[in-house]
């Protein structure tokens, strides 16, 4: 009944100085570095109206996830009891879509660079969409 | 470079009232129905902590939207000045993820019903994140 699977074609990149999963902030507040998006030229018309100083929603594929992790310790600390995925920001989960609220810093052709991003180097970038008025994600 | 494609694989769907594309409110907030998550059994153990009463980020694959549009005029009025679809929330888009913020109203097993959900009925499920305290989406 829910038929796929569906494929994703990524649009860019993160170039981050975050080289491992094991030394990448848990969210982009909690100390991330800001990061290069670098979209591929076949995206660049849709890309056009981004503007300096703007929040943006960035979805990324978290390529070294697992997909096969149901439950986790949250933060993954072994002290806090196990959790459903989908109640934690886990990467790891059937679909591990990294979901990141950035701010735009610079655009310079085809690459953004944006502030407090912690997904790791060379994660694909899916898709960019602006922040709604109310601030929050729906 | 961005390496890929990626295969995503729907973990449930929407069951709603909403049954086409014409007729479905552009945002949540925009007089979206209530709908149901209805969820695989497989993902039974991940969804074991969520909760009535709050909130979720719910991403889903938009199957009927168009991957080749690269610049839409806002909400679909003609009116609006053509911009590039990483500046909207338009449905078509490279990688047709819809991102909703919904409130769960009830819990029956793996059936979810959450407040204004504006994907239409049939729509698969990708994944649901908790919101973040700070209220945001990152």
């Amino acid at each position: 009944m829910a038929g796929g699977p569906y494929e994703l074609q990524p649009i860019g990149w993160v170039e981050s100085p975050l080289v491992d999963r094991e030394h990448a902030p848990r969210q982009g507040t909690e100390g991330a570095p800001d990061a290069w998006l670098v979209f591929d030229d076949g995206v660049r018309v849709a890309l056009a109206d981004l503007r300096c100083g703007s929040d943006v929603v960035v979805l990324t594929w978290l390529d070294r996830a697992r997909r096969d992790v149901l439950r986790v310790h949250p933060r993954g600390d072994p002290a806090n009891p196990e959790e459903g995925v989908f109640s934690t920001r886990s990467p790891d989960r059937p679909n591990p879509i990294g979901l990141h609220r950035v701010g735009i810093l610079a655009i310079e052709g085809t690459r953004i660079l944006v502030r407090h991003m912690e997904a790791i180097d060379g994660t694909p970038i899916l898709d960019v969409k602006p922040v709604l008025d109310r601030g929050l994600d729906g």
